[in-house]
């Protein structure tokens, strides 16, 4: 199996998604929340890129919700955070999502065969997803800004290193198996290296360390977010 | 201090360049080629961007190096490896070089303050450099046509890592703190690591693995080379 990993969204190129399954990581907190709503119930999520798209498509019973600069979106039910999507809030629901990268890149992994929601709390359930699909994998890492971040390269340094443990044969480009060394080394402080980068520091001063350590718990769940049309449903 | 890693070439923004000193990467093989020749003695390296410019530029005794795709080019004296650039074949005796990625890096970095060539073999003497200068530090990695290369990524993890070991406090981006990450990961087996990269993989097939080895001995040299004017000389 050949595992590209896209150091963020500006770098994909679309030509290079055909026929391969596209893991969209964004850790701090898309992907992470899409995990989380999932699991709690959320009948399917619809990523969007703009606010008025996702008014536009708003159903009766839909949450609206999303994020700008780290906060949550004026007139939105719920904003970008796991610990909004709790059962309470979100099942059997559908959610209507924007968010500043996640939701982006989401839809630039459109050309891929398959598009899986990779995230730390899911990353072996997302590995063993991937091999089982039997295509070349593309890690998709949303970033920030257009600019690499950390909390995403972990993420797919560990998702590598997931693919490998199930013993299938890979091989990388030149940034994969720098993000597999990278986790490798700092697979014993992930919360301590995500708080330290530049997410992490913006939301640590929004007041969310919290949300950080939550996001950064390695295989608390099962789910596997994957898009069936426009919607990220269980796979 | 404050270090920012640029992943290749093309990811360089000049305006990020001003009032800092930039060191140019390009492991495999302008800047170890570069340390290497100026060690041996040559009096200065021109680094140019194309072939005509070379020739244009050429002067009587004028040595005229370099490579397209790891190729010695056509009519000129020496290709883009350490080994041909002995104290014989350069002392005393300007080179102009002109290849893939390297010049086009050097070039790029011209905004900068300074502009230091670093590589594994001069990676303390750079660092210790760098620090000198006192500036906040670009580096910017060559990478190969326009990919980011994995050798490249570990002489920045290293540049940084003795940059701390100066016990100089540094901050970096997000990009440079993963490839210090990567750098104390592949630590025991960087000539390993450089094999299996792109680059690397294509030199073997060209017959020049012994140039990885030689371009992965860390400190074996002093020279730190500067750009003065259009000329890297010794600093």
């Amino acid at each position: 199996m050949h595992i590209e990993v896209v150091s963020s969204v500006n770098e994909a190129r679309e030509a290079r998604l055909t026929q391969r399954t596209a893991i969209v990581i964004d850790v701090l907190r898309a992907t992470s929340t899409i995990v989380t709503a999932l699991e709690a119930g959320a009948s399917g999520i619809v990523p969007v890129e703009t606010v008025l798209e996702a008014r536009a498509l708003q159903r009766p019973g839909d949450v609206m919700a999303g994020e700008r600069f780290c906060r949550k979106i004026a007139g939105f039910d719920l904003g970008n955070s796991p610990f909004e999507f709790t059962p309470d809030a979100v099942k059997d629901r559908r959610i209507l999502l924007t968010t500043t990268n996640g939701t982006r890149a989401l839809h630039k992994a459109l050309r891929a065969d398959s598009v899986l929601a990779g995230s730390l709390l899911n990353a072996s359930a997302c590995a063993k997803a991937a091999a089982d699909l039997r295509r070349d994998v593309v890690i998709l890492c949303a970033g920030s800004h257009d600019e690499f971040a950390i909390e995403d390269g972990l993420c797919a340094g560990l998702i590598i290193d997931r693919l490998q443990a199930l013993g299938i044969p890979t091989e990388t480009n030149d940034f994969g198996a720098s993000m597999r060394g990278f986790y490798r080394d700092a697979r014993p402080f992930l919360t301590e290296t995500m708080l330290q980068g530049t997410t992490g520091r913006r939301l640590v001063k929004l007041g969310c360390a919290r949300e950080i350590e939550r996001c950064a718990q390695v295989d608390a769940s099962e789910a596997v977010p994957r898009l069936q049309g426009d919607t990220l449903v269980l796979g």
